[in-house]
């Protein structure tokens, strides 16, 4: 038996227990890690510091570096948001819908857990927390692959995890952490059908490629996002450059920040010289069309094909100057990677256009990108921001880790 | 540019007119479709007859070529089953949730299409038509591959298709019915990513698992189903006879028919004969463990772990005799592909364990698995049952065809 088919069988096994779950058993498992993980604050730093070590040794930039470390604060930061979870409401057992049909059937649909879900992801180590809890939470079992480059971290964070569970009378399996570092076992997981019932990929967009190219499991595709602001002629500028500056510089490193800047010929000599003089105190590095460059002059470098369909994530954007709102729709369902999309106008026919024609899973009028966001949406917390359509769009939060089934009661009914 | 590509292409042009058109405009199309099947009867009729020489040229079975004929009668149930497409309310817009904010955002949660779906199925014609109506209906794009046993059905009810919605004002590549046969454009079919949103296959596992394995494009699983019926100890015998029989023979080959038959101990003395007395009246084939064996004598042939596995789709089932509900749940989770299983019980807390621990789209107490339907679920119509936990579980309607969006309405929010 291969190393992930043993996970698989330990998941499974620990199934039927999680989705079996009292809302108290799971609150008290989840009460249990955080108590746990403030009093191993020690353990897991000594942990992560080996991690630290190995990550300078290979050169890694102190960005990274920094992403990667874990210290008293972050430790707190990570039990509080387990905390959190408590509050919540459990999803499971929820009655969706129902009725009873012409025959007597009574058809009850409700709520239950996925299954065993399996989350692949890179470098932050607070994700191996995050991730669990919420899925422990939703009565689901996790196989959580991690980075090599913080197992040190992951596995110490499982251990604690784990025993913490099954002292609060859950199975420790309901949490599993890869502590293989190579392809090839991250491949296996992907391929796991049977045992893993979807997986969840959280990084980078080689990764989600990666994931998405290889696995047989379903998969979740989450957090790619070439999002756009578009700038209509009716606009207020000084709303425009607020939203735009916000959706660009707040947090340019995550999914819902933008990448490009679509602007209405008749107000570019307006806003173009507003909103890059926002961008200076931020050095925003403009690549734009022609008519950009004859606005903002030779500090706008020439944006390609290239420049539009980049995820920059960085301090940098692609600004074109566009004919009407047609343009503008036509420009992003080219480019887009259908997560966030904003209109910025004051025009209610150009509003609700843009609402319908723009293909996204949050499409926004009058405020910034930045909002798709599980917290800011509401739901308490998040896994992910799926930006494929099937099965969830958008933040998922715990009703997202969930499927359905059909409790149907009769009394000998037969075709 | 390749033929899959370019098909791709089309589809994705046709997808902002099927998401923006009105319930009027895809109604009247569907009226425009039902009726244009009627008036070419004749040459659709004359189109299958090619299929059947064929079919018989190729040794097809005389049960298959019943499946893929199309007489008048057919063609008219066919045209009759668009039509009642027309009455079912439809999903796109609908307002599933949303609300303000605390800093005023408007965040409204609304259905939109999936956008672009590949339907992958064998041999019956009728699923061109079905399927082209239903994805119509929820305003969504359908790309059509059927079998090469039905092809010149298939594409005849294509064009047919394709010229009466042109003519009700909606672009003809909404439907697109792939007019080669070769397993590469299948495949390519299945890693169109970028052009296709969703496949689902509709056919034998073999199909089914050919697809799971080789797609890219998400995939919606449907319909393998090794069902079973569990008669416990307090069971009523002739609801158990009767629900056992329907479940196993009143249509054998559809996938929410039963292929095993677990029995409590203490009853099975008195069942099994009774069942089998009836399962006679159908030449029902049986297998069976050896305490079955001991009971129905040598008629019966020994069952391995192959038969409690196979899902026949016929007139044959396998009996196993256990010790208590226990081990019938075991042997369910073990052997079930998760689609529908039932009880027959008078004990409540029977009743509840089975529905709480076996994990299946559809658990029954009391009722006959046959109703795992979209039509007898009081959906209307379906594409499919799926037997995935993710997007959509058991019978799959309009809504299931549809994801969602979230509009958001601000006034210059930003975080």
């Amino acid at each position: 038996m291969s190393y992930t088919e043993e996970l698989g069988i330990r998941a499974k096994a620990a199934e039927a227990a999680a989705a079996g779950a009292s809302t108290l058993q799971k609150n008290n498992a989840l009460a249990a890690i955080s108590k746990a993980l403030i009093a191993n604050k020690e353990l897991i730093i000594a942990e992560n510091a080996k991690d630290i070590v190995n990550a300078k040794a290979n050169g890694m930039t102190e960005a990274k570096q920094d992403r990667l470390k874990l210290d008293e604060k972050r430790i707190e930061g990570i039990a509080k948001g387990v905390d959190e979870l408590i509050a919540l409401a459990d999803p499971i057992g929820e009655i969706i819908g129902g009725g009873c049909r012409p025959n007597g059937l009574q058809i009850i649909k409700t709520r239950v857990p996925l299954g065993v879900i399996g989350i692949i992801f890179e470098s932050r180590p607070n994700v191996t927390v995050d991730a669990a809890a919420l899925c422990l939470k939703s009565g689901n079992v996790v196989i959580l692959k991690g980075g090599k480059e913080a197992i040190n971290s992951n596995v110490c964070l499982g251990n604690i995890m784990r025993k913490a569970i099954e002292e609060a009378g859950l199975p420790a399996d309901m949490i599993q952490v890869v502590d293989k570092t190579d392809r090839e076992t991250t491949t296996e997981l992907m391929r796991l059908n049977g045992y893993v019932d979807v997986i969840i990929p959280r990084g980078s967009a080689n990764l989600i490629q990666a994931v998405v190219k290889n696995a047989t499991v379903p998969v979740i595709e989450t957090g790619a996002g070439n999002c756009h602001v578009y700038i209509d002629d009716s606009a207020d500028l000084g709303m425009a450059v607020e939203i735009t500056d916000n959706a660009k510089t707040q947090r340019p490193s995550v999914c819902n920040a933008i990448e490009s800047l679509l602007v209405h010929k008749d107000i570019a000599d307006k806003f173009l010289p507003l909103i890059a003089e926002r961008f200076k105190q931020h050095d925003v590095k403009i690549y734009g069309c022609d008519k950009t460059i004859s606005i903002l002059g030779d500090t706008v470098e020439k944006s390609t094909e290239t420049e539009y369909a980049t995820e920059f994530n960085d301090f940098i954007i692609a600004v074109k100057v566009v004919d009407n709102i047609d343009e503008a729709i036509a420009h992003i369902r080219k480019y887009s990677t259908r997560h966030s999309e904003c209109i910025v106008t004051s025009t209610l026919e150009n509003a609700q256009k843009f609402q319908k024609q723009v293909d996204a899973a949050a499409v926004y009028v009058n405020a910034s990108t930045r909002f798709t966001d599980g917290g800011e949406f509401g739901f308490g917390a998040e896994i992910g921001i799926s930006t494929q359509k099937l099965h969830a769009r958008g933040p998922m939060g715990l009703t997202e880790l969930t499927t359905v089934k059909y409790l149907i009661n009769g009394n000998g009914q037969i075709r």
